[in-house]
């Protein structure tokens, strides 16, 4: 592995246990049943470990959105055409798109960043960190070279440690990307070891041959590039997208700045999937939104350790879920911080059990 | 029936199906694929087939929160002595309870409303509409006279016309009272034909052996008080709570009005069941916030056809879960109204499936 990568998963640190069981104790002390707030508590607990703080805030939320092209739409895996991919860029950051309305009503800034896209995205609110031009199609050989990947994790690294040094307390992933369901269900065949035709989904909202098409296509690309399982690079360039190495490089670099990451649908999964793989203490920084309809996203979370806050059929991407999400995380916080303790609001305690 | 009653069942109207049909068109425009928003699709047809509006909107948010005590609690069927319920009742008004913290984080104007506490309230936030000093112990009578009965549902509409009449687009409620997941409990084995074992839960945390004595209490409540499961009145007036009959008044005020009402947990459910059991059209007007850890809420949800938006374990009651849940409908309604179109934004729509 390259050195730059291996000094980065250097500074990733293991979450603070100890942390957490003080932070245990000040919420068992709050005026409300003990665990009464059911899996919002292990999420007050886990933020406590990740930021060494009891009352953790979440200042200047950063959403970064990571858009790139796949080659292997030439294969008619989509239901949409290849140019919705730049058309949506311009559409999120022009304030039209779900992602973009949901940023505004959470007061989240929004950064598109384009890893990949085919053609040239003129706006310029779109950050320009273009890899290459989309992947090639892995139908064929390999989506990217080892470099390409390589560059396009450390394009994810860099936004992600800008909006960590411009103070942003927690991270969240998105994606905008025509075929990248493709691209993931492949990463999620070899990374989880599992059957192709279970990890295939409908994507955007393809018919039911066309998703055997798509099954088809994968088991054609492993066939063609023979990607080494137990080599995450190696299944990375040969099999992922511009935009999922991005997402990778962002979580790591938010894991070791100690930086909760609020994940969304499949691609932002197997990003962490993948990330997680190169270095395990990756997954204690975190936090699921959502599961979404597509099948290999709910075996990502379940090979993670993580259960999604939402489970709502959605399958939209573009950080959606996380942005839906993000209020139940700002209340875990909020209660943490402003619920008063049993003695100071003269609450009588449980008399037993 | 009395008059007055049925004069309020008659005012409340079936959803209307041709503005849902209308949403559909309007929803499958916006740029995104459809359906992709799952769950929260269903969600936007039905705010707008209640309101009559393609893009409803959410103003002056109201939450309400009735409080009352439950003679039962001298069975020994809480974790809490009954003094917490006007304790809780005067912390929830000074800002330090969870839902106070939710209300303050997404601006919704909490009305706490006196329906039963034993206790006099002394706080002037506090909306006194005593209609008993709490139930009496329905392990050796009813709980309520029917004139009590009413009485409490009188004021759960009274206190819902005013919110309407203030402009509220959305209800919000909850309740507040040591003992209440017994009554609802007791409720639901009634209005749902269910085993008694299965529909005690633990409550706010009691154990297995007080959970089975809880179990033998509402045994022993139906035995003593031969309610008639086909008579609604019959049931609530023995069984029932103050505050629960007068949540089951604010929803049918609020379908009344064609306001959706945001559901929060058991005691919640149980008086919308009953409510729908008067009038099967509220049903229609019900938006389930979450299924708590109750297992009654999951039955009591089942029989009135709604799926929670949250799963989170949770327990805890005074509106918590509603409020968590608001930011959904909210994105919902926001999403219908910003997100741009196809054509709008420029934005190719799918070639095929």
């Amino acid at each position: 592995l390259s050195n730059w990568f291996q000094e980065r998963l250097a500074s990733i640190q293991p979450v603070d246990h100890d942390f957490e069981e003080r932070a245990r104790v000040r919420l068992d002390d709050l005026t409300k049943p003990v665990g009464s707030l059911g899996r919002l508590e292990d999420l007050i607990l886990r933020l406590s470990g990740i930021r060494r703080e009891l009352t953790p805030t979440l200042d200047r939320l950063v959403c970064l959105l990571f858009a790139a092209d796949h080659g292997v739409t030439a294969e008619g895996v989509s239901a949409y055409p290849p140019e919705v991919t730049a058309q949506m860029v311009v559409n999120i950051v022009s304030g039209g798109a779900v992602s973009s309305v949901l940023a505004r009503q959470h007061g989240v800034k929004l950064r598109v960043v384009d890893v990949g896209v085919r053609v040239p995205v003129e706006h310029p609110e779109v950050v320009s960190r273009k890899v290459a031009l989309g992947t090639r199609n892995f139908a064929h050989g390999p989506a990217m070279t080892r470099a390409e990947a390589e560059e396009a994790v450390a394009v994810g690294m860099a936004m992600a440690d800008e909006a960590v040094a411009g103070g942003c307390q927690l991270l969240l992933v998105g994606e905008m990307g025509i075929g990248n369901t493709t691209a993931a269900a492949a990463l999620v065949a070899l990374l989880c070891d599992c059957p192709i035709e279970q990890v295939v989904g409908a994507g955007t909202g393809i018919t039911e041959d066309r998703r055997k098409h798509k099954a088809d296509v994968i088991r054609r690309a492993i066939e063609v590039n023979q990607p080494l399982a137990t080599d995450p690079w190696d299944v990375l360039s040969k099999l992922g997208g511009l935009e999922i190495a991005a997402i990778a490089g962002a979580i790591l670099s938010a894991a070791g700045h100690r930086i909760p990451v609020l994940l969304d649908g499949l691609m932002t999964g197997v990003a962490a999937l993948w990330a997680s793989r190169c270095d395990k203490r990756v997954g204690d920084y975190l936090i699921a939104s959502h599961v979404s309809a597509e099948p290999a996203h709910r075996m990502v979370l379940r090979e993670l350790g993580l259960k999604p806050l939402l489970d709502l059929e959605m399958r939209l991407g573009e950080a959606s879920g996380a942005l839906l999400a993000l209020p139940l995380v700002e209340s875990a916080c909020r209660v943490m911080a402003e619920t008063a303790t049993f003695s100071s609001a003269g609450v009588s305690s449980r008399h037993d059990g």
